[in-house]
């Protein structure tokens, strides 16, 4: 399929107008990929923003709304909502409409869409790599995807004209597009992503708790920046690390293990142990950042 | 005592001429606070780079050439290492020299000096909040301490004149200078400094051991500020978490009770539970983050 023959797209519906949608709709208005942009979301406050703001050029708050000829919808919710939102919205949903998302969890969900009531469903899994820790529709912005990756999870049942589309879209907005098996990058992201935000979240009680108040204030530059993605939403990541348990605990399992180690090392004093440890983390840690 | 009386210092020596050691004597020159500056270093090559390199105008490899006038002795050598560092200097430390350091972890110090063997030794402990991925003579450079925190924890003992120096020398190289004491040092840094640099070194085994050899090239932004102070000096870390052992390992314990929290309320998935903790996490860090 030649872009010629697809773009532009009628209605562009983006549902769910925090950071990654908001970004979306900005990102489709500068590309010029469809006549029109809509967005849904259950916060009147989003709505609102997201019009004031120029996001979208309506909102829709009830599936039953979704115009005739919306042509791509984007879901950009927590991805523990995808679920019932696709619930809601399949009796509404033209047989044509190619249906898209941007959940950092792909499995559950590429699973869910194989089930029978959703086969004939034109569905497209996949993950931006994009993200920070200010979230909503005012954190929108077109340059969010621009050099980013976006990862595609088709399955055999995937429609081949459907996939081309949101490739060419998200390659359009200048993402690296690559695709690979859901479970596969399932785990990967337990490892690189959802792994760190987790420690980083379980770490934070045990500095604010210590003993001195003025504690804090002796924080430098190496707890800022090992602790900001502490700072990220708590709603999008406690959907990601239920949606993706299977994997994430796995990885918590080996991490307590070093842990484990490093701790008896630190305790018995075993100087060799702790630092043979702590080399091979950091040869680690150069190695694969370069 | 005004700067006058003092300045300049005749020789001052710089044991230790790695990031901190090298930084002070680039710093020292710069501010003109010494005649000469002389290193002392175990390692040959350590010793051959600060000179090539200009950092000092001599170096030492043998307490036995300590000069006379060494009026101020740097201690930057590793942590682990200041106890048999300070055995050795003993006998050739001439009595009017003003000792002092530049270690991570100050109460295990601070009891060594006032042993009978060393109570007449005119000894100031401190601790510069500065530091940095990159180690060793190389790494020096005069502004390091510019704008950043540097801890006194003197005790009644010490020497009224010698810690005024120290604090004016600190003072000159753009530190803000604070005094505390040393076990309430040790307890803060644990907190905000020793835990995460143990956290993160503790993670990337888990990181680098998921099942998929391309996993790392999807590690983003996030990965990469959690992760970076796990590139830090192993045999410097290893010492410091030794040696803070006891505050540490009760931040630990902490830490660990935090992530069995999470990691129940993800197993269970009960969302109330991991929203609250995230959401506390999140406030935490961002009320003191500003």
């Amino acid at each position: 399929m030649a872009e010629g023959d697809f773009f532009p797209i009628r209605t562009l519906v983006v549902a769910g107008l925090g950071l990654i949608g908001g970004s979306f709709a900005v990102a489709a208005r500068s590309a010029g990929i469809a006549q029109r942009l809509v967005g849904f979301d259950h916060s009147a406050r989003h709505r609102q923003e997201a019009e004031a703001l120029g996001l979208v050029d309506a909102t829709l708050a009830d599936w039953k709304d979704l115009p005739e000829e919306t042509d791509l919808l984007l879901l950009a919710v927590p991805v523990g909502a995808l679920a019932e939102v696709i619930a809601d919205l399949r009796p509404h949903l033209p047989a044509h409409t190619i249906l898209t998302d941007a959940g950092s969890v792909k499995a559950p969900l590429v699973a869910l869409m194989q089930q029978p009531a959703y086969q004939a469903i034109r569905f497209v899994a996949g993950h931006p790599i994009a993200g920070g820790e200010r979230f909503g529709p005012q954190a929108a912005r077109s340059g969010l995807f621009q050099g980013k990756r976006f990862i595609l999870t088709p399955t055999a049942d995937t429609d081949p004209d459907a996939l081309q589309l949101v490739r060419a879209i998200w390659t359009r907005f200048g993402s690296e597009v690559r695709e690979m098996d859901a479970q596969m990058h399932d785990e990967i992201f337990a490892a690189v992503s959802h792994l760190p935000h987790l420690l980083a979240y379980a770490s934070i009680q045990a500095i604010v708790t210590s003993d001195h108040s003025e504690a804090l204030e002796h924080s430098g530059a190496g707890l800022k920046d090992f602790s900001r993605i502490a700072s990220s939403s708590p709603e999008m990541w406690a959907d990601i690390f239920v949606e993706n348990k299977e994997s994430l605990l796995k990885r918590v399992t080996v991490f307590r293990e070093t842990l484990d180690a490093l701790e008896a090392a630190i305790a018995n004093e075993d100087d060799a142990a702790l630092r043979a440890l702590l080399w091979q983390a950091k040869q680690d840690r150069d190695r694969w950042m370069g």
